[in-house]
């Protein structure tokens, strides 16, 4: 990967998250990649090349062939438009293809966009699509769906660490307390830990504050080369590093199951082409499907130890005023979680930190955050690093 | 795109397309997968990035998330692993992704993946999930499918240009009679215009036999930097040009739907790249999803001139012993189209006639070859031409 150019994000734009009856996919599509144009400065004609982030669009919604549907809506013909699909980091993956189409010097302006609509369907229906992204012909097939199979890994990281159904309370009354604060926030609503503690059982350990939403929801990126930046945008964001990488889609495939391969690796490139290391990190967006996901991740990304992240959590130390302020948009938990809309709504947070807009949410230390997004049980992660220019 | 380096197929593998009840869609990836990796005679671990073409395997079998579900299988772990979708063009634009990885220096090695398994639903279902690929709020809404519109190209072709019932008659008599040499086409069976012209109707003018097949299948390919070629080939094809482009998917957005500017656009861009114009080209593999399909396609790659291509073909023109071999292998009409693997299959198709393997189908001239790969009624296209080393 020697001899790749800077890369810069030039604009950025999302829906608020929620469930909009009002709205098809198409349209919450182009109104967030709008937004990104606008704050861009520039019109359709200027984007070279297309990239769509969705996971299960055409489940959701009969509409396939959705990357041309969208491009065309938001005005670009031409030009190479193509859907990329990795389960719930299907647009953290558009992303890192945009990436490597402008760092090698194929082009030099492309846009991202990520968009799931959801709310169409029934939930039970939402929950057997959503488990399309393990193993259908086996964890599936016998009965897991997404939180049972996160259940399993919060109970084998109990078990292995002593991590407590405290610490998993934790997560969520903070990712909660963040979002409260998020004018585009799906659930503005501030928990306690006796409330997140004795929700309804969902899937033991997990209750209903230890799991995501349910969400309709767009989100855009305008990605430059970075010696065309300021032509767009007198606050171009940096894209230090990005990577992403794969691993079994079983659960039971896996080794261990309370860290993931694909997150590792991915990290570890990431942090290569930044010329960083987790110490330097100074916030980020997680990937809390469900909240011991979030402790997990902390733990493969090197911000913490192994075992440590409940802990950690506990201690205060992700909260905005924390060491490691992790998910201060409020996080999948409380914000929202369209599932193709994730990976680019991410980038779009660390974007807005570290161009000091995030209001309320504001975290003293926005230079450099990262992003982690998470694809089925670990099948796919796409890890990516922001910083000013 | 200047800069880019030159790169080549050192391998390349398919399943028969047929219908195959014990076969799902992952072992069919797998199988072509393993097939194109012997042929390049390398193993997995030499693959750095994976890229998988697919359209609708989540509404055709449940399974989503398949590219890590499918590279895993074939031994890949920690590359990046993501699915393209792009309607029946899905395998052509992740080769086209896949050749940019590679030309830009970002990867030295990585496969490509086609793969659809279309025959486990009803004929209707097929159709229903097929129709996706269109506008659903508007066109297929109001009851269009792909036979009925593509019906409509072909009355506006007829009304326009002269076409008549046995233009289109005489591309499925000459795909049937080539398919029938092709020991992996699903239906090998020579048909003579009489029979062509007299089956039953599908959606008028087109009947049974301007219509492809239902088909389960795969197809792969190992991309390599050019000088790196020789380790793992002695016989390397070396892509001259490839480029992917888009239009309105909704018929009724085309200003002129007997021409499909994506088709255009993509093929005036590969030719640039390739240094050649349609007068060099040798061969071709197009995408006749219907037989009218084939006679636009050659019209828009610039073969014969507009309204002419009917005409060409009754004479003879596209038959092996012709001025321009059309689909030689058969075509997705008779060799069948399993429609996320048609991309990836076109250009194996093109890769074992530079070679010389294609046994009783072998064309004379078969040194430079062009594959173009339509996505819905011409929302996305593919074009790659393919030479001699």
């Amino acid at each position: 990967m020697s001899g790749l150019r800077a890369v810069t994000i030039v604009g950025a734009g999302k829906t608020p998250f929620g469930a909009f009856p009002n709205h098809d996919l198409r349209s919450l599509a182009v109104t967030a990649g709008e937004k990104a144009l606008k704050n861009a400065n520039l019109g359709p004609n200027a984007i070279e090349s297309f990239y769509l982030g969705n996971f299960a669009g055409p489940q959701f919604t009969d509409q396939n062939h959705l990357a041309p549907y969208i491009s065309t809506a938001l005005g670009m013909t031409g030009i190479p438009s193509t859907r990329f699909e990795a389960a719930c980091a299907s647009s953290g993956a558009a992303f890192f293809q945009a990436f490597l189409g402008i760092a090698s010097g194929v082009y030099d302006v492309a846009m991202v966009v990520g968009v799931e609509k959801m709310t169409c369907q029934p939930t039970p229906r939402v929950t057997e699509i959503l488990a399309g992204a393990g193993d259908c012909a086996t964890e599936v097939k016998a009965g897991s769906t997404f939180p049972s199979l996160f259940a399993m890994i919060a109970r084998r990281h109990m078990h292995d660490f002593g991590t407590t159904r405290e610490h998993l309370s934790a997560v969520a009354v903070k990712n909660h307390a963040n979002g409260a604060l998020n004018p585009d926030a799906q659930m503005r609503k501030v928990i306690t830990l006796g409330q997140a503690m004795n929700a309804r059982p969902i899937a033991e350990p997990l209750n209903l504050y230890d799991c995501s939403l349910i969400s309709d929801g767009a989100a855009a990126v305008v990605l430059c080369a970075a010696d065309r930046a300021r032509e767009f945008s007198d606050r171009p964001v940096r894209i230090l590093g990005v990577a992403q990488a794969s691993d079994f889609v079983a659960l039971d495939r896996k080794a261990d199951i309370t860290t993931f391969p694909a997150v590792r690796a991915a990290a570890k490139k990431a942090y290569e082409m930044a010329g960083l290391g987790p110490k330097d990190i100074q916030f980020a967006e997680l990937h809390d499907c469900f909240t011991i996901a979030e402790i997990v991740a902390m733990e493969d990304l090197g911000f913490v130890q192994r075992g440590c992240g409940g802990f950690f959590t506990a201690e205060g130390g992700t909260r905005r005023d924390g060491a490691m302020p992790i998910n201060a948009s409020g996080g999948l938990k409380s914000k929202g979680h369209p599932v193709g809309a994730t990976g680019v709504a991410q980038i779009c947070d660390l974007v807005q930190q570290i161009r000091c807009e995030a209001g309320e949410r504001q975290l003293q230390r926005h230079s450099i955050g990262l992003a982690q997004n998470l694809g089925g049980s670990g099948a796919t992660c796409v890890v990516t690093i922001l910083g000013d220019s």
